[in-house]
């Protein structure tokens, strides 16, 4: 992690979208069994090491690599840039932040060309690349189908120690912010941005980072996510459901969180809006707002904001932490040091189970 | 309550189906605002102190009835019966019993004719009738129907002290048990007994009683039962959602339960399955399993276990309370006491809020 | 068939439901993709010439039998009744009436007891049991839904050529009308019957009869039945949806019809409404009234009008047809001598294709 | 309409997405009331003669204007341009291409700043605007959801004679191809162009243009399209359901066609999928495909083939028609001189009313 983030001369490649994670598990079968067995991922490619995964309507060769190793943790965020020459932009970019770089022509997975991977001055290693194998959109295979379908990846979520810092760094790449939760001292707690015209490509959050909060695929309707739950139930495998379903007052999306036999975080989605105009309201919710993380305020559980992915440097080690050292935002909207209202003003406590903590 | 419930000769009244409610409210303008403006339901008939309501699909006069008095209370828990004469016959069952019965051949409310109230033996002021109104069911308009919109009246929920003991009573007056959660000694801690061919027409929830546990509406989908949520968001009332939504392990139906301005529990509940045949499976849940009362094994918050709505004797004044005697679900399930399981045998914990209580 | 249908002394036998088929399929492999790998029925049993299928929910050994035969026929509309006994009423009350009637204390078929089987006054071949195998109910086993999951028998659909005789057979037998279609002359075009709560067990469809007009299979949601049209497409099998998908005015229900790999006619079907109650009000629709098959007004196709499955006797050969000779359903709505409205009085036509046949 | 079309040195205008429609109504109390008491529209600003209305994730003034008339026609299909100086660009734009442009600082209607209005060279009525009043985006007002809430613009449909020499012009002004129809001699009949990152902003469909064939919305869910439709049967408006709902082969989106009073096409329209990439590989079908236009194969109606919109020119008069000379998919789809399959190489026809033509 860079210490000060330098604002660089050279252009920001042009981002279309996130595009893939690369996760480090430590038991490829029994990961296989969760992504592709239960949660139904199209196997492109595999053999000892590696699953290529990808969702249904995605044409590139994958938009998820499991890859196996003894700790688990993230190896690559990767996103697609708009030509070839904007991983030339990249590299320079990156370069000329000071950032450590790699450059592989020939991609540093199967089925992605010429690619450069970074240690970001968050500390993330970021990828980008334009050149992909197309594979077969299955968007149309509703034979394929399964009751839960994951047909986008969605975005992902990355926590580091300071969001406003991240941020300048992100909009300097060409990121926007949609949303963001704030409190009345100006702390920022997280910020969502966005290449894609959805509410976001990535977010922020505020914690000891940098690691991987969670990766998100998208379904088409509400109940799709639910028959995941259902699914889960039925294997006996409840206690991967972490938190939801529940409908996001960020983002306006409807959510469930997994956790995969590792203890990566899946965040499966769908349903946020429109934000490709360049004057996109901004939403900017506070952080007492107990309507922001659960629209209906049903209550987040603390391990949704205490765990989080290691992730790796380009050497495959893990990269140290840095503590936070402003307020989480656990501590100020739950328990006896924070609070949390449904209506701005409201004195009273519910009988919600996360005002019993 | 009758110390001993006896075993009347007479014959059981012919019940078809639990059919409405009459709940006492404090304020009948804030619960047409709930009952009416959030949840929908069709006013047939109203003045300055009682408001009839109905579902979309019901037919007869109403399904819930809202008379304002000083304290909040459940005044009937109504079942229809086959015929004119089933009144007559449930008149002389319960008094075979030694029950208080009260006859009205114009009945007791609005929109029903020739009834009888009873303080049964478990001390809960049930009605039977046949004579109602026929009003127009509602099921093809649809220009009336909203996003959460409530088609049927689906069931009671009880809190008695004994719940076998109840049982027995029930199974007498012509009550099915379809499903029940017991632990290794044999205690039940609640049972779901039906008439029409659903689950249940009301359920004996152990606990301090009688009480008046919940009083279910069903929808159509998934989907019109988020929307409540997300209404109730909306309107900043995110607080009276008290549990869910989630999937039953019992009866397998999907559900969501809200408070009322006073307290009043009501579910929004669909999709259970048929156990119309005389010999349909009774399915027996372990207490210890997580996913009994939440599929997802998301957990139960403790007012749902502790809070239930007075029920009052036919002069219209509180019934008192009998104290269970036997362990409590929620003592045996979770905190230092309790354990659940999400795998018979599973020995660590999960990462879910319920159990870190 | 009989030309008078007496009314027995007897009593008829307490009827619980429609349980399952038995059809004759011409090519059992060619019929096993459709009914398991194309609509997810679940096999119980199977051997070279007979599959047993059931839906999601049931308890009860079969839905669904598919028999090897040289002719696609259909060999059982199968009745459960509520107690052995009334197989004794059943078989003792179509003696009186003079029927043809055949019993096998084994069962006809695997998983069934006890049966009699009868051709019954309206010439089709009505069997009724109690003894049944218990087999799983897979109703908590999302692990294997599909998206177009098939949770439960609905009903059967029957074509005979006088309506209003068939329906007084039908009551006679136990069961009530729950909806109608007629015309101002007081010809009944179809009628709808029920012993369960739904709208029906079975229907009569005017037309040259006995013939087996479809059997139906229900879904939980909407949302299901049209996975299976995706499902159909994706398959290239498009042609085997023959009406629909839509919302029927009659019954209030959500439909697709399918032909099987025979042409028999299978509809999918969701969310009618509760019709246990006596005096559960009867919906008469006007014959052109244009939305009373669909609710949306779109044209029911000529093969739904024209085509049925030819029903055996107890010999298994097929049984005659008697010739309508009340005017047809789409005689009288289609076409240069018929027509339909969408708003009573109506003289413009509209723009849609059933208009312009 | 120009005859041939130039192709411009300058720059084009970087169009973000098709924003909204302004059409001209006979009867403006009729289509508010179909477009705000039907489809439930929001009303943003409203006078004797005109109506502003929104889709509730919309944050821009509206998406529709409705304007009173002497005849029913399309006014405007407009554009929203990346930033003020592109609207100077698209004015440039089309002046260089000889094509009539009229601009106007304060706007054309209401809540919509600096616009260029141009007769295109296909001789629509096309404007681009960056200045947009801000109004409350209504994506959390959950209060105010119908069942069949619209929740964006999705795109517009024209008209026009030759497709290939439309999309040669719309590609030079920035769009991308994402689909189309042709057949084996290379005829083209309908294409699909994006700016956004959906399917398309607007489509060319062939036929005698210019002429406006349809607007489209788009719900959240498939449920919201299916309620439009119930919500039409209650009102006893189905007549204006012209064709669907059904799933589209082309775009994989779930549809629903409607007839406005003014007989003006509205398509509601739900989940097609993420084209933004450069390299989205485009999807040509085969005009013989009976799943193109609909993948379950259901027929189109031929009113969706003939009927469309007159387009005016920007004194208001309308546009004169070019008669297309090229075969019609109508034509070569349906009837005596066309076909369709559903198997590529099937001989066999179906049973489907639409074969029956």
């Amino acid at each position: 992690m860079l210490e000060t983030i330098p604002h660089p001369s050279a252009p920001a490649p042009d981002i279309l979208r996130c595009a893939y994670m690369e996760i480090v598990v430590t038991d490829l079968k029994r990961s296989r069994d969760f992504y592709v067995d239960v949660l139904g991922l199209t196997v492109t490619e595999e053999d000892d090491t590696t699953i290529y995964l990808r969702s249904l309507e995605e044409f590139i060769h994958h938009n998820l690599v499991l890859r196996t190793g003894p700790v688990a943790a993230v190896a690559a965020f990767s996103y697609r840039v708009r030509s070839p020459e904007d991983v030339d932009r990249a590299e320079a970019y990156y370069r000329e932040m000071g950032c450590r770089t790699e450059r592989r022509r020939d991609g540093f997975v199967t089925g992605i060309g010429d690619s450069v991977r970074v240690e970001d001055p968050l500390g993330f290693p970021y990828e980008f690349f334009y050149e992909a194998d197309h594979v077969e959109r299955l968007a149309w295979r509703y034979d394929l189908y399964t009751p839960g379908a994951l047909v986008r990846l969605d975005h992902f979520n990355q926590v580091t120690h300071n969001v406003p810092r991240g941020v300048k760094y992100m909009e300097e790449l060409g990121f926007r912010v949609t949303e963001d939760i704030q409190d009345d001292d100006g702390v920022v707690y997280a910020a969502w941005v966005r290449r894609k015209s959805t509410v976001h490509d990535t977010a922020l959050t505020g914690g000891d980072g940098p690691r991987m909060h969670h990766v998100a695929f998208a379904t088409h309707e509400k109940h799709n996510i639910l028959s995941i739950c259902d699914k889960l139930g039925a294997l006996r495998m409840s206690d991967h459901i972490e938190r939801g379903p529940g409908r996001h007052g960020v983002s306006n999306a409807f959510y469930l969180y997994l956790r995969d036999p590792d203890g990566h975080r899946i965040e499966i989605y769908t349903q946020d809006y429109y934000t490709g105009d360049p004057d996109n309201p901004r939403v900017t919710w506070d952080v007492h707002d107990n309507q922001r993380r659960d629209w209906w305020g049903n209550p987040v559980v603390p391990s949704w904001y205490t765990d989080a992915s290691t992730v790796l440097d380009l050497d495959g080690n893990p990269q140290p932490l840095v503590v936070r050292d402003e307020p989480s935002e656990m501590a100020v909207t739950v328990g006896a040091d924070g609070f949390s209202y449904t209506r701005k003003g409201d004195e009273e406590k519910g009988f919600k189970l996360g005002n019993t903590l």
